[in-house]
């Protein structure tokens, strides 16, 4: 098992979602996953509650269930935003933006048609212990999994696994967490394919310059 | 500006939340701070929206009013913990697990009193475009800051800061929007005390075994 010798700043730099570029024939091992969990376990969560659970997914025809989902909403989602994006308040269609946009878009649907071949899907999962219909701000609770799951895919970037973030499964949770058989407390939280990855290197992207969203003691 | 040559799995395991061994009289200076933020923006974000603000507080009057706020927090919290850990659900007093709940309390503690004396608060904050009032899974808008947020206390431990992720004070929320003067539609997601660490070195922490937590194709 090969851990690339990055430093901090280029595992941070270099870990970026990929959806296009994922193997879909070779098969991931399962003990390079559960090495990426175990790592992932070392973030921090709410209390120590360590509250998380991993929906590891690898059977096709599960795959294949999720992926449906996942494709009905990724074409959803691409539909509402196309339409956002052409109308007056979208970038200029010349633009770098609109540019960055558009690449985004295709390989997003890349992903929403392809997510059933993914050879592993990951769903980090939180156990909730009251429901949340009330409303109100739930980064208490996100806070607890999230960054586990941002460690797992840094974890397998690091191990020439490629890895991607993506939520819009969600709209269909309820759908995913009877496939899955999830007991009523636990909430998915990201849905991140994991394959090895098929390009050359992973670079930094671009990104909105840090001044514009730093603010220093005061908005 | 040293960054230690730390491997991919000693970065991801070793980064601990930090809430006694803060050096709470060394500043620390702004380009570490805006160094490591701007690593953490090569996070994911939906839709590479990109809708993270931090707030970075080093001002020692706005650093006290934010840390009486989590005071108040940090005291209330502790007090509901200490009855639920005293209860019939709670560890038996002699067991490893209160242990390290009576650790983790003393420190939450320590903390509690010393959040408006750490040189650097920052705060993770995301812009939302629609009210949440209504309720429902929030994983979707926290997967576009928490990511980075995490990014952030790991680039920051591989330049010797230590930091801790803490979302006790987003009880009063609304105080300290105030305080800082953040727009309605600005959301705070966790708030990182940021100073020199004082600790000889960082460790893996004792943690639910993996195979505990992960499910495969099945709960």
């Amino acid at each position: 098992m090969t851990v690339l010798p990055l430093t901090p700043d280029e595992l941070l730099t270099t870990t970026r979602s990929v959806r296009k570029r994922l193997d879909l024939t070779r098969p991931v091992p399962m003990d390079l996953i559960t090495e990426c969990l175990q790592i992932s376990l070392q973030s921090p969560s709410g209390g120590n509650q360590q509250g998380w659970h991993w929906m590891v997914i690898t059977d096709p025809d599960t795959r294949a269930a999720i992926g449906e989902l996942y494709r009905r909403s990724t074409e959803r989602y691409l539909a509402a935003r196309a339409q956002a994006m052409s109308g007056p308040g979208g970038p200029a269609p010349d633009s770098p933006e609109a540019k960055t946009m558009r690449r985004i878009r295709e390989s997003s649907a890349y992903l929403g048609e392809h997510m059933g071949e993914v050879p592993v899907q990951v769903i980090a999962c939180i156990e909730v212990n009251a429901p949340w219909e009330a409303g109100g701000n739930q980064a208490g609770l996100w806070g607890s999994v999230l960054p586990a799951a941002w460690s797992y895919m840094l974890a397998a970037r690091a191990r020439e696994l490629g890895t991607a973030w993506t939520t819009l499964h969600l709209v269909y949770e309820k759908e995913a967490a009877e496939i899955l058989g999830l007991p009523g407390n636990i909430r998915q939280g990201v849905l991140i394919p994991t394959a090895y990855y098929t390009g050359e290197t992973f670079r930094p992207a671009p990104r909105r310059p840090v001044q514009e969203v730093m603010h220093i003691n005061r908005w």
